[in-house]
């Protein structure tokens, strides 16, 4: 038997659609008028406005549900998606219908990695956006039941000692990762190769809590040409993660942060044995003339350093210790397209039909309640 | 046993250095001036100087049989490179040394895909460059032994007409591919999702020549991180055969041209089982309302149209059945620094030392006989 009733299924990476209150409720009165805002499109449509910018909450980020006849990118209203996209009460019950007992929820119109802030040109309305957006994630949606929500916030990217206060002052509060971008390069920001991080690494470290990179946290999509369908970025997202992935792994970040974890969010894990045995080859051939470790196989660092997860990966599940059954974790990325809801469970049982007990517990709970802390 | 004595390697990604006269020996009086010419640097390195741009052959270039600790990005001379580099002749002794018989030699210095002449301003110019280009692999490197070179052609992107009319040209004269960027855009050119390319794939098609597309040949260098040590890029090439891949089989290429074949060269196999699946998923889910065939599964199309190549690829041996065996070719990257030379055999040997004999046959010879029309 694949999937035992008392395997509680942790998924790592869903979304939350922010409701309209979520900065109303909570900036100060000087930053009311500026804060973020829903209004009405013409068309109808219910959009984000923020320093003269409009976000759409895109089709495809709340699609659950849905047959993929029916999937679109059209904005949508409220009223078009199911409540559990927005409200954490009802979120529970799709939850309980789809079988999953916990739910790491990133962020929506601030981009996955709360990038729409980075870029922001008031960067104290920015800093009270941010604090805004983990007080609602702590404070109301995790707060609905702690027993069943991951708390994951953001950081202010462009002034590290305010990315460790952010880091400190929600710690004790419960906070268990860290979205941070799966780049921080195409944000404009200092790379891994930098020491420009090593404040929020160590702060991350202290905290215990790891990073969490969801692909396209920093805005890069993937592909050559952009009169391509989108089909073809949303088949090659994972490719950000390899970027990142040996970005990391060819970085001092790892020497210098001996306790910093890594979670690769949404980006499967098929291509890790590949992207692996690359890595390795290449530091075979090529670290004596660069400045890379040469005393620790990149593959060594990834077994300690770097978690992915998985949603419907029969490649990667065949070739699981490859990689490390105790490297993978589980997602559901609800309410999003790739999502099996309200049939994960099932499906989980087809995708693990040959693996043993054990190993299907890790990958689906057990993994993620030792690295998240969330026990 | 699994690699036997009948089996004989047709690798399909070698290189060769262009010597001092490729050029000064072909090209009409009125280009003597302006062709490609080597010159001598202050600090002694032989480097080709071509309107008003200098390329130099890097170290990497030309490794061949030197231990890793004596690798080096620096610039060399000729006499520091083995003479296989640039001579035809000496290149069969070398492949005998390492038991191969035959090769496909990409050029360098104009770019794997020849893009240095796609930037030309002079265009008459250009298009006499790759003519001379094109009659140096057919007439010398290729005749020395025809048995033993796969000949390769570069042709003018810049006019699909030129470009049909250069394969036409050489279609007579022994040409079996053609060297295509891995994918137009990057040098600036239409994307597959045009009808740009359609007179030149159906040239190609009529001629039986698959398309050659070498990671690396439009100039695009994968990784988020311009300081990373370049180490990086190395172990990611092979992302943008991913990118490649999916761009074209969410394209109208193979609809539009249900004969062209394309050859990924030098990016390895172990990542095609989880960029096949993923791209399959993601058809399942968002053909409906984006402009991408609905008939044909991605990975179907993969099966009748698209070739990858391994030289060390232990995981993507291990999943050939999940790829195809009669998709999966071999090389030997002499004299790069991915090359095992002189020790292929050797180490073919241990790659394959779990595959049935039939199935080694296929992958380090018949496949290639196959796909290059190379009987």
């Amino acid at each position: 038997m694949p999937l035992q009733d008392y395997m509680k299924i942790i998924s790592v990476d869903d979304h939350l659609i922010e409701h309209r209150n979520v900065w109303t409720d909570r900036l100060p009165a000087k930053f009311q008028d500026a804060g973020p805002k829903i209004i009405e499109t013409e068309q109808g449509h219910h959009v984000w406005q923020f320093e003269g910018g409009i976000y759409a909450n895109i089709g495809l980020n709340a699609v659950a549900g849905k047959p993929p006849e029916q999937y679109g990118m059209e904005p949508l209203r409220y009223d078009d998606m199911i409540a559990g996209c927005y409200d954490p009460v009802q979120r529970l019950k799709d939850m309980d219908v789809d079988g999953v007992q916990a739910a790491l929820c990133f962020p929506s119109f601030p981009g996955f990695g709360g990038g729409v802030f980075h870029r922001a040109k008031d960067r104290e309305l920015a800093l009270a956006c941010i604090r805004a957006w983990n007080d609602f994630q702590l404070d109301e949606w995790c707060a609905t039941d702690p027993e069943r929500y991951v708390p994951v916030i953001l950081i202010p990217y462009w002034d590290p000692q305010l990315a460790v206060a952010e880091i400190e002052r929600n710690a004790p509060k419960g906070a268990r990762t860290i979205s941070f971008p799966d780049n921080p390069v195409p944000l404009g920001l200092p790379s891994f190769h930098t020491d420009y991080w090593d404040p929020v690494f160590s702060a991350a470290e202290a905290a215990g809590m790891p990073l969490s990179m969801h692909f396209g946290s920093a805005g890069f999509v993937p592909g050559f040409a952009q009169d391509a369908p989108f089909a073809v970025p949303i088949a090659l997202f994972a490719t950000n993660l390899m970027w990142s992935l040996v970005d990391l792994l060819f970085s001092p970040v790892f020497y210098r942060h001996p306790e910093l974890k890594v979670a690769l969010s949404e980006g499967g894990i098929g291509w890790m044995p590949y992207i692996l045995e690359r890595t390795d080859y290449t530091w075979e051939r090529h670290r004596w003339y660069q400045p890379i470790n040469k005393e620790t196989r990149p593959s060594d660092l990834f077994r300690k350093h770097i978690w992915g997860c998985m949603i419907d990966d029969v490649h990667g599940i065949q070739n699981r210790h490859e990689i490390g059954v105790d490297r993978i974790t589980y997602e559901i990325d609800f309410p999003h397209s790739d999502s099996n809801w309200p049939n994960s469970r099932k499906r989980a049982a087809e995708v693990f039909a040959d693996v043993p007990d054990d190993e299907v517990h890790q990958i689906v709970e057990l993994n993620a309640r030792e690295l998240y802390n969330f026990k």
